[in-house]
């Protein structure tokens, strides 16, 4: 079994030190037996329509159905063998994935989860082999619950992405984004991932500046969720107005982490805003033409490229679809909705 | 360009001398730079289920939405450069793949299609350029239709099943189920396919035949259009009640082809007949477990290998998920239905 690593910078460092490339492809043969190398996929139609050709990393596709698998994995599988027990909070994604990661190292895992959360979420969840703990979102905090549940049964608590492991898992994911752009001989001019606490697009950003250097990177957030972009034009956290609600409950975050944000400040030219009401055609758009189930907070990236927020002059970008748990009542209201073409 | 390629057997040859694994792999050439190759999926949680590892090859990931591309491509980008017009009759599936592939090709496109088809198949074809002439299904010949507008244009005419090109296009989704089995370092003991007029499962089987001689290969049908397994079980073509209906568009054939089921009579172990309301629970199965958007007919080998019809001892079994051109309205449906797991 590999040796522990740090979960976050020893004093001096910053997190930038240690989400690095190098650890990020540490991360990709961590994890490699046990994730998938999700593909990269696209429709000629979309193309068309919108006149620059967009790629699709589908991790929608992967186990659990969400990039967070390779976040938890690569945490999961460094803790030294002496540890029996996890703890995480997640709206559902994160929570499948530690939950998951955790039964295939044989350790029990506990996951706070907003008594809101998608019911399949919980579901999963539980599917997975988990004990799930409910709390208000609203009204209670889920650090302080994890926190205590960790101090009480001595188990490493394993935060949605303020920890480097998880960064660098999910850093992965643009691993193999330039890998398979290579493998097609294709140069992106941009990237778009969804933002929620930070942590996906954190070690996306570092493998794509490392590995497509020409590329920018971009974060797409929902609109009345826009703190990583009030952040990125202010240059200090900005938070989220609590009465704020949104249905991409992968992504509503109520501000960019400490760490994740020191480095998306530097990695990334800005962000996109997108509406609820996008999001559901959106959702529609690629059930009719790439043939995936997304979930609202998967599709916001996607939603960005479809809308014609990027710049003018694009050629090639490659947008991130970060999951696809979502019930069937919120898939139905999505395929009402209609897709954009 | 390639050299053109015989549709047909010539006399004292069958349609095994030229559905040949080497030709298989000719054609996996041909279409490399226009088709994609198809991931090869599960779910974690199906496995543990099921009590076996069910690997699903997506084609519903294939541009234009299903496996037929791959046939289509095969045959228009072996043509002489003097064929300007070509002209397919199909419920949806391989109109749009025609038409995709001419207009890859720089050719004209005339598609027969029932006026019945989904809504969604007659839109895709439009959209790739093709002029799509409509008849009734139950009523009047599409072979006579097809036929006579390609004599009246000098048009080639690309049947959907009965031709040795499609059939081996088709077999590069067996190419690619055993180069990916070895990848994975995986021995399926089983691969299940859909069957309509039994071109995609002659080449499937032909490949799988070649290169993973253990596996046994199942033919899956919507039970009331079970012309193949009844045709396997009597050594000789039947047919189907013209009065008998089904939602599985995709593969609602009369009865088998000759050249198919002189092939398929050779290669297959048997098949399994599929209701539709099976089909439905499936369909809602692999939105909520696969993420993958699947049609009616693209669930009937999935459905099969869901629905415990494999022999007890199973391992490893490969299901072919033919493609994911489905409605709005009839994925509704299938959400109703509710999933099995």
């Amino acid at each position: 079994m590999t040796a522990a690593i740090a979960s976050r910078p020893a004093p001096g460092q910053t997190a930038a030190d240690l989400v690095t490339i190098d650890n990020i492809r540490a991360a990709a043969a961590r994890i490699a037996p046990y994730a998938i190398r999700t593909p990269l996929i696209e429709s000629p139609r979309l193309n068309d329509w919108l006149g620059f050709r967009l790629l699709v990393k589908a991790e929608c596709l992967q186990h659990t159905g969400s990039f967070k698998l390779r976040g938890a994995l690569n945490t999961i599988m460094s803790l030294d063998d002496s540890v029996t027990d996890v703890v995480a909070y997640s709206s559902g994604n994160h929570a499948q994935a530690v939950a998951r990661a955790a039964s295939l190292r044989g350790m029990r895992a506990v996951i706070v989860m907003p008594e809101d959360a998608p019911a399949m979420k919980i579901e999963g969840t539980k599917s997975y082999g988990a004990e799930v703990v409910t709390y208000d979102r609203y009204n209670e905090s889920r650090e302080e619950i994890g926190g205590t549940i960790a101090t009480e049964r001595g188990a490493d608590l394993i935060a949605p992405f303020e920890d480097v492991r998880v960064m660098c898992g999910q850093g992965t994911i643009g691993l193999e984004i330039a890998e398979q752009c290579a493998e097609m001989n294709i140069q992106p001019d941009h990237v778009i991932s969804c933002c929620g606490g930070g942590g996906l697009i954190a070690g996306v950003s570092v493998a794509t500046r490392a590995l497509l250097p020409n590329a920018k990177i971009w974060a797409a957030e929902p609109a009345d969720f826009d703190d990583t972009i009030r952040s990125l034009a202010s240059g200090q956290i900005e938070r989220v107005d609590p009465s704020h609600r949104s249905i991409c409950d992968a992504v509503v975050t109520p501000a960019p982490g400490e760490m994740t944000f020191s480095i998306n400040r530097t990695t990334l030219s800005g962000g996109f805003g997108v509406s609820d009401d996008l999001v559901l055609r959106v959702m529609a758009t690629a059930f009719k033409h790439l043939k995936i189930v997304v979930e609202p907070g998967g599709a916001v990236a996607l939603a960005a490229a479809l809308d014609g927020r990027l710049p003018t002059g694009t050629n090639c970008a490659v947008a991130v679809v970060s999951g696809g748990n979502v019930d069937e009542e919120m898939f139905s209201r999505a395929l009402a909705a209609g897709p954009l073409v």
